[in-house]
């Protein structure tokens, strides 16, 4: 097993109680080995100097489509319904297979140069998407999204079981998955019921969308008299099932209260939500009431940028924003939000999200020799407040290096620009 | 006199009615000599290759403390007059003039390596900051700030006349200087009216805070029984300056209203506002009503980062949010609002924030071989929405390169860490 030596960084392990320190992290094959002040007398393979950078773990992005990355920009400034139908479904419908795959491609290396190691992805033709995870050397939650909008005669179910079966525990322990009913509002009671049932019969975590939109709670209550979260939770959803829930813009207090001590979580998405007008996510009274919430970016095709440090920053931001309280949301929570948080979200906090020996080497180091990162005061705040991707200068997952002095080492660059440069033209031709 | 062609790049001119198009920029010392479709005729000292890269106007920066670089995270998270009073104004008395020009020089640094050409500065000792504007060969407009709380026998007033009368058009021209009341409640009526009549005899810009927080409204409506904009205005601030306006978050429609035909404008502040949990300036009912808003960080110590890109952002989805719709401050008006129109803040539109031949050379070229900038639906987008201030591969000022390929060429990084890590600990001491 190769052993790597991390030498001389500023170690922010991400747990509660610990505070940032100089020092080094042995890693063995794909896990961490030890994290200490010297260990230089371990014999290695290979160091890795990074004195005057950060070590962290990676950031983990709770809610993405990674395909939309052919389609940022695309449709930016228009109203949801319009982005929607107008723009992003008639694309999607024209992209093939090997589209999905080199979209996927496209989303990875953005995360891997701004320092995510792991996401949870819901979209289609996923064996395509799978296949880029074990290509690119991330780590990802994957969920065939089902609509039951028709019956299609049980084709996207019988997708959504396969890629369970076939794509559980691949690329070496990297790729888990779940079942991705999509919304409440496009999964009737009778499917939704089957769902849920089956996944906790497979014991299989749930990703759903969840009161994204002030559209989405009229619709729901002119179909069945509740709210969004009061539909999934009076057909148990929450009883038994571990659930991420992506977006939950739009909650009463009372919907607040029906989350409580749910498993899983919620994946907030802020710059999606900005960007579509759609509000700010009840962040801090989710957390006071000790509901897990972490950070997602959604699809490129609302978010543009798959970009964790800037999720970071607006999380923060629009909590303050929302007290009118510079106090709420502080830096260090908001990067736990994007590691140890999100790592809880996909069910692997157990493998990554802190620094700590025995986890997988899910690391990023981000180089603070920067005008805009320097004098040193608070590490967290210039990390939170100042920091982007382009800063991160080393990304490792699974105790294998992706990205080594911003160079991408599993991904051709050039040949994706040209896939992506060949295939765009014709999916928004006419669009 | 040099002249330089910038070669093949996407051209923004950021004029309302122009298209984005592939050609050339010849430069001729100072000034944009001519742009066009394919210049390779004219004779030039110098050819920069621009293929694959963005070339548009630089940034402006409306509103800046640039010596708080050295407070950069040194006291986030804190209630904003526990930020000033306990943290901002001890450490802020503890510089010496030599702090105030590395100080300075920290945040031309971060500047010019995130595109913005120029900026509108207002502090204390500003013969150090003036000095380090020729140094560094950046532009701006500088301003000593003024406050009347006691009498200090017309010191700062003597320092305010000084600058304007030492430093006004050195630097080849690159600095202007603006009189600097700092806000409504910091400055009584006699003084500022005072300041007013001086500004208007001498043809010298105001540059003042207004209405940053809920606070200042309430203590101006117990001094005065007015709002913040209406106090500025029956003293007859608007009727014949020009006035560049800090902040102006809480404005009632009243407010906008005494601002319609004013001369300057508004230099919105999404990020500091948002950090120090004050609001959300009425952008967009400003723009309806004719009055010009720009774009500013705000000093880092609130800001924590000086990137206009992250501002351009913030604008943008602030006001989606605030409307709940996306329609609103679409790309291209955010881009717009970062160039031209802070430029019009400046009182420096003829000069510079549009791509024109005659115009001063201040150009950032952006790389857009990135894959968060890929693939190219929308170049407005992918700048306003994914670009960061470290997509900047080149920056240009008054026909200067002072970065190319992100090297630094007129500020030498080492020396201005080395001097920021000497100081700062004795300014932070013991606070």
């Amino acid at each position: 097993m190769t052993r790597r030596l991390i030498k001389g960084a500023t170690i922010l392990t991400m747990r509660d109680g610990d505070a940032p320190f100089v020092g080094d992290i042995v890693i063995e094959g794909a896990a961490i080995k030890s994290i200490g002040g010297d260990l230089s007398q371990e014999a290695v393979d290979e160091v890795i100097h990074a004195a005057g950078m950060v070590a962290m773990p990676g950031l983990i992005n709770g809610h993405n489509h990674t395909p939309m990355s052919l389609l940022r920009g695309f449709s930016d400034d228009l109203k949801l319904m319009d982005w929607l139908e107008k723009k992003m479904l008639p694309a999607e419908d024209r992209m093939n297979e090997e589209d999905i795959y080199w979209g996927a491609q496209l989303a990875m290396a953005e995360m891997i140069r701004s320092g995510t190691t792991a996401f949870a992805d819901m979209y289609i033709h996923m064996n395509e998407i799978a296949q880029a995870v074990v290509d690119t050397g991330m780590r990802a939650s994957l969920t065939r999204g089902l609509v039951f909008f028709a019956d299609d005669g049980g084709k996207r179910m019988s997708e959504a079981i396969d890629l369970i079966d076939r794509w559980t525990g691949a690329g070496d322990g990297r790729i888990t998955t779940m079942f991705g009913p999509h919304a409440p509002f496009t999964c009737p009671p009778e499917p939704l019921t089957e769902v849920i049932a089956l996944a906790r019969q497979r014991q299989v975590p749930i990703h759903i969308h969840l009161a994204e939109t002030k559209e989405e709670i009229v619709k729901i209550r002119e179909n069945y008299q509740q709210t969004p979260t009061e539909y999934l939770y009076h057909l148990g959803l929450f009883e038994h099932n571990h659930v991420l829930l992506a977006h939950s813009v739009h909650l009463t207090r009372k919907d607040i209260g029906y989350l409580r001590g749910m498993r899983g979580g919620v994946a907030h998405n802020p710059l999606s939500n900005l960007k579509l007008g759609c509000g700010i996510a009840p962040v801090v009274d989710l957390n006071s009431q000790g509901i897990t919430v972490g950070l997602g970016t959604d699809g490129a095709g609302s978010a543009t940028t798959l970009d964790m440090f800037a999720e970071i920053k607006a999380a923060s931001w629009l909590q303050k924003l929302d007290y009118g309280d510079p106090t709420q949301l502080p830096a260090k929570t908001a990067l736990q939000m994007a590691t140890i948080e999100s790592a809880k979200l996909l069910g692997i906090a157990d493998q990554v999200g802190t620094l700590e020996a025995g986890k997988r080497a899910d690391i990023i180091l981000i180089d603070l020799q920067k005008p805009h990162l320097q004098p040193i005061h608070n590490i967290y705040s210039l990390l939170a407040y100042s920091a982007t991707g382009a800063d991160v200068d080393t990304t490792i997952v699974n105790g294998q290096v992706l990205m080594r002095n911003r160079q991408l080492v599993t991904i051709d660059e050039d040949e994706l620009f040209r896939q992506v440069g060949k295939r765009v033209p014709r999916i928004v031709e006419g669009i």
